[in-house]
């Protein structure tokens, strides 16, 4: 080696360190409050991440997944999802007469949430299926792009994507700062979910897993296009979680992040393996800021996940504690 | 800047453009012979990773998909999946004394390859479940890793994992090298395919897209399990692979590879859309190396396809002449 070549290598080398070290002092989580739970999250990736201990996890198989509602953005007063197929009933009441009529259409149009959305789960899924097929997988999106561009949220007058959980958006570019994939595992649509996650939380759309319809291929005068048909595909939630992510992924992964009953089992499929592992529930414990709910709430109950949580040693996150920034200031927001 | 960070910075700068300028004098695909098609697809790397040209894409958006069963590795005299499924119920055979008397079980035992396939898919997707499920995901793979590591292609003694063409390897690596992702995307199973491919292909699970079967979870005292079920979930072969790719990428390719009509609804996916697209068929016309057909042969048909690829313009890669090696030199291979 000349000694030129030698003698720049030393200077970049040093300049890097430098660098480094500059970096290592910056709080990667800002809005997380210093105490036990940022710690063990700290902890945790220092673990996988350095090669001489024995816990390391090669960068391929850092593997970070993340429930959506409730977990990266807020899911009340109703899932931000359900409040879309809501208004696109709306819109679509003119080419349907029959909804006049028609359970829980006729409510919906009438503006009565309560007797709307109180026919459970097939309900729920007629009005999804109504909404949300019929038409191109592009021409969803753009439905689904043009709405979140301006529907507000009823009670903060927010726009949807502004109700991300900000300590969460910090948490999702740390990992990936250490080589983690991240991943969302939402019991949402993969198809709603995919039109706003890569700008939002910076997940692109091979790395979002969620429920979705059947589609059908056609050839349309040499222009091919997919179908959305109304019948269910996979619904990834609960125990269709980890089937989900063993059907993307491939791979176990070694943190998993959720905040209802819905995530318990991709919870228990990501912790159970020997080696680091981190499961984390975000509770939600803040009436001012957010809202406050767990076992007795119709959306994102949790009970069943808290006990598991307490007895397997899995971190709770304490929104109102653990976190002293909510959402994001509006001007950071896309 | 202070004059010796400059210094350094502008060294470390000379160092870093004579070692791209060595890089470019290489040749990234030394096994493909030099000529139009290697020109092409030279062509369309150079045209998509370029900022300053009008089909420039983003890495973000640079997709690439690959066909594995006459593709990526060799599919003749039966797909290696298909061998793999035949030592597998000659193994199971003694614990299932009623396959003596069951087809297509009782020809596999007898031997009598072609009576156990005349069947059609039917009896072979019953092959399939009879070995390919009733176990856990975990156990499935040891079982594919064993076989893998020990079962001889019947005509050239090799390996199958050594059945690999050279010249689609150092494609994956040139795609890669130019920010490319690169997938399968297999009418064969996932769970298989997924046990060779990151040692293979360097093709980590999660691009690996294929035929899979249902699974259910079970939390058996504390440890969750993944159990294969003798159902299909997904047969991703035909309009089955833009579907499939839509599922799991949730964007559009931006090049595919196929070699049969299996195929061509995923090249017609990939480039029916506007900017710089690239299709290819692998055709097999090299009966002295590794095997010549196309239109007549029940494996890796291929008629429709290469009508499609004279009218749209697609390449068509002549594996007799375009290719100066088939297989890897064994030595190389893992």
């Amino acid at each position: 080696m000349s000694s030129i070549y030698r003698w720049a290598l030393l200077a970049a080398l040093v300049l890097h360190a430098t660098a480094l070290a500059t970096q290592a002092v910056a709080d990667p989580l800002p809005s997380w409050n210093d105490g036990p739970t940022k710690q063990t999250i700290l902890e945790f990736v220092a673990e996988v991440t350095s090669p001489d201990n024995a816990n390391y996890v090669p960068p391929a198989e850092r593997i970070a997944v993340f429930d959506n509602d409730g977990t990266l953005w807020a899911e009340q007063p109703l899932y931000f999802q359900v409040a879309f197929a809501l208004d696109r009933v709306k819109a679509l009441a003119p080419e349907h007469s029959e909804w006049e009529n028609t359970q829980p259409f006729k409510a919906v149009l009438e503006g009565d949430l309560e007797t709307a959305l109180s026919g459970g789960e097939d309900q729920l899924a007629d009005l999804i299926m109504a909404t949300h097929t019929g038409m191109t997988a592009n021409e969803f999106s753009a439905i689904a792009v043009d709405w979140l561009s301006n529907a507000k949220h009823p009670t903060t007058g927010r726009f949807y994507t502004d109700m991300v959980y900000q300590p969460m958006l910090e948490l999702l570019a740390y990992f990936r700062a250490n080589d983690f994939k991240t991943y969302i595992t939402s019991g949402g649509g993969i198809a709603f979910l995919r039109v706003f996650a890569e700008n939002v939380y910076g997940i692109p759309p091979e790395q979002v897993i969620g429920s979705s319809t059947k589609t059908r291929y056609e050839y349309r005068d040499g222009n091919p296009v997919l179908i959305r048909l109304p019948e269910t595909n996979f619904y990834s939630n609960k125990e269709g979680k980890p089937i989900a992510i063993n059907q993307h992924i491939g791979r176990r992964p070694i943190a998993a992040f959720g905040n209802s009953d819905g995530d318990l089992q991709m919870l228990q499929w990501t912790c159970a393996e020997d080696g680091a592992r981190f499961c984390a529930y975000v509770h939600h414990t803040d009436a001012d800021r957010e809202w406050a709910y767990d076992h007795d709430s119709p959306i994102g109950k949790l009970e069943k996940g808290l006990e598991q949580a307490q007895s397997d040693g899995w971190t709770v996150v304490d929104m109102k504690n653990d976190w002293n920034v909510i959402f994001p200031a509006k001007e950071d927001q896309n």
